[in-house]
């Protein structure tokens, strides 16, 4: 197969330095677009997958699963873009397409296994697939996005993994006009939970261990912040949440969260994979019929579906924008919860190094 | 109030075994109802309240929720019932009637607190509500259910309350033909779970520790029984169910049943009070959009669909009755499991003691 050379930025070692790499990306088939990148978003993903936090990284890799660019080429079979359009592509590249979740615009639960857009199976070239720190990406047109014309561009790339993980679960749980809704955690998961939620017409309470993020939280689109650490205040809000999403990454007690559910609501986990410690007690749950449960990023229709409500409510992403060469210190500054609240890489950084 | 003195089957302290007493019933209100008991199930909480194992049981204390009877008065107001009638009441005789949970049918998360049909508050005669081990009960009307007349009033009782705890999530998460459905447990709760959840037209699926439960599963309806500590048995049923009824009562590790619910499925405990140890892993929740709740009993109007979909179908437990005089020996048997699947106490022996 031909393919071409492009410029990326990326990591051949858990303790290395990102830096500039050439990466080929294969030819143009029939269902591909190729997509000039203009913005990628930088998510907490990409750095665990730089550092092999997670024990399954494949090296060189590339991180980069907000992506927005502009079509260069599309293949003869291809009607959803054209060339010069604007498009979008977040997680996954590609999928089984034949399987019950796939069926159902569920491909973030394939049961074949989703390829992701990077540290995935590239079973075009062989070798793993590399995400968008790079100038050029090749995508089968199934999984690409339209993006809506009325919005600024870099502030869009974070919808494509923040937010359509924030906005799968709200719409699963049907989220609208008159739904009492939590946010657990004030980052770039947690300030897209507040938009998307507000947007959809609910009331929405955040949560914060400490105060201080208050007028922020306001800012955003919040109605209310109650401090998670104040017992007082937590009980201002005992049985009020139909939904409650929790960002928070790291372990920590839920059970105090519990108790600020009505009956019949969902606790739904969004950032954190491991174990409930402190033991989830199964009492507050039963005395209101209550659920803790987790969701993954959001299907192609569903992220489609957000992009467009998005476009209608004039919903972007805060962003601070950085340089390719400024990713690393980024990171650190990631580390430190020393964002407001996604970093956007302007790739016109990469294209003139 | 006038009062009317009536036989009855209590304990005086929590290591004294159950002997006669003679308790109280209010007079019939206009809105009440006077039932005199033909049959009393024997449900786990009698035995737990008795010795109080909760902690939080005022004696003298008079346990049995699961009253099947004939009504014998009514209140001028009542229009439900009539003299002659049979008539159940199930697990609670009263709720606040004007909270979001009371206005919704969901009486049984009052916000204000449910009146237990034994151990709450008795807001007539003071003191607590006595159960069903007696003569007779009075009941406003709006607690007491109608009761179809082709089936046998004995094997009903237990639908009052393991009929209905594991009838009302099979409803929430609306459960029916081609559903998958999975049962934890084989016992009063588990062997209901099977009857209902075949009935509502779902496939039927038995998880069970150990071999030699699959004649009585298989015979009760189930589809099939998987021992779920057979690693390559539990791996059959990977990615399968829809929801499972979880109803074992004590602490046990739910991890491996996660492992089989599908995408969005959910496992909802209805036996177990306490923290689940070892810890709930997120990571198999996250990558399914699966769920873990838990729920209580079930709704007046909720119990009154039960018992009219069982007169339907012709469902009801299995039973072995006993005597009032049996009693303590029954709760010994129970502790060893050693009851199918349900006592169930002919009033008869109370009455001609
Ligand atoms: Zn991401
Ligand atoms: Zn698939
Ligand atoms: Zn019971
Ligand atoms: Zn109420």
């Amino acid at each position: 197969m031909t393919t071409t050379n492009v410029k990326a930025y990326g990591t051949g070692a858990p303790d290395a330095p990102l830096g500039q790499m050439t990466i080929e990306r294969r030819e143009v088939l029939e269902n591909d677009i190729e997509i000039e990148i203009l913005f990628c978003g930088v998510c907490h993903s990409d750095l665990h997958t730089a550092r092999n936090d997670w024990g399954f990284t494949t090296y060189p890799t590339v991180p980069g699963h907000e992506i927005i660019g502009k079509v260069t080429r599309v293949g003869s079979g291809v009607a959803k873009l054209k060339v010069g359009d604007f498009a979008g592509v977040g997680c996954l590249v590609d999928s089984c397409r034949t399987c019950n979740s796939c069926k159902q615009d569920l491909e973030q639960y394939c049961l074949n296994g989703w390829i992701g857009t990077y540290n995935s199976v590239d079973k075009h070239l062989g070798g793993i697939t590399y995400g968008g720190y790079s100038e050029k990406v090749v995508v089968d047109e199934n999984y690409v996005l339209k993006v809506p014309a009325n919005l600024d561009l870099a502030a869009v790339a974070p919808l494509l993994c923040a937010g359509i993980t924030t906005w799968s679960p709200l719409r699963h749980w049907k989220v609208g006009k008159g739904s009492k809704v939590a946010v657990v955690g004030l980052g770039g998961l947690g300030h897209m939970a507040i938009k998307l939620a507000k947007g959809l017409g609910a009331e929405v309470t955040l949560f914060s261990r400490s105060p201080g993020k208050e007028k922020d939280a306001l800012d955003l689109g919040a109605d209310a912040v109650i401090i998670s650490t104040d017992d007082a205040h937590m009980a201002s809000v005992a049985g009020k949440f139909d939904l409650i999403i929790d960002t928070v990454p790291y372990v920590h007690d839920v059970n105090p969260y519990i108790t600020t559910l009505g009956i019949s609501g969902t606790l739904v986990l969004v950032g954190y994979l491991g174990g409930l410690d402190p033991v989830l007690n199964t009492v507050p749950l039963i005395m209101g019929r209550k659920a803790v449960a987790a969701s993954l990023i959001g299907g192609i229709a569903e992220t489609q579906e957000m992009l467009d409500f998005c476009g209608e409510h004039n919903i972007v992403s805060e962003i601070e924008i950085i340089k390719m060469q400024d990713i690393n210190e980024a990171y650190e500054r990631m580390l430190k919860s020393d964002v407001r609240y996604r970093f956007v890489i302007d790739m016109a950084s990469l294209k003139n190094e």
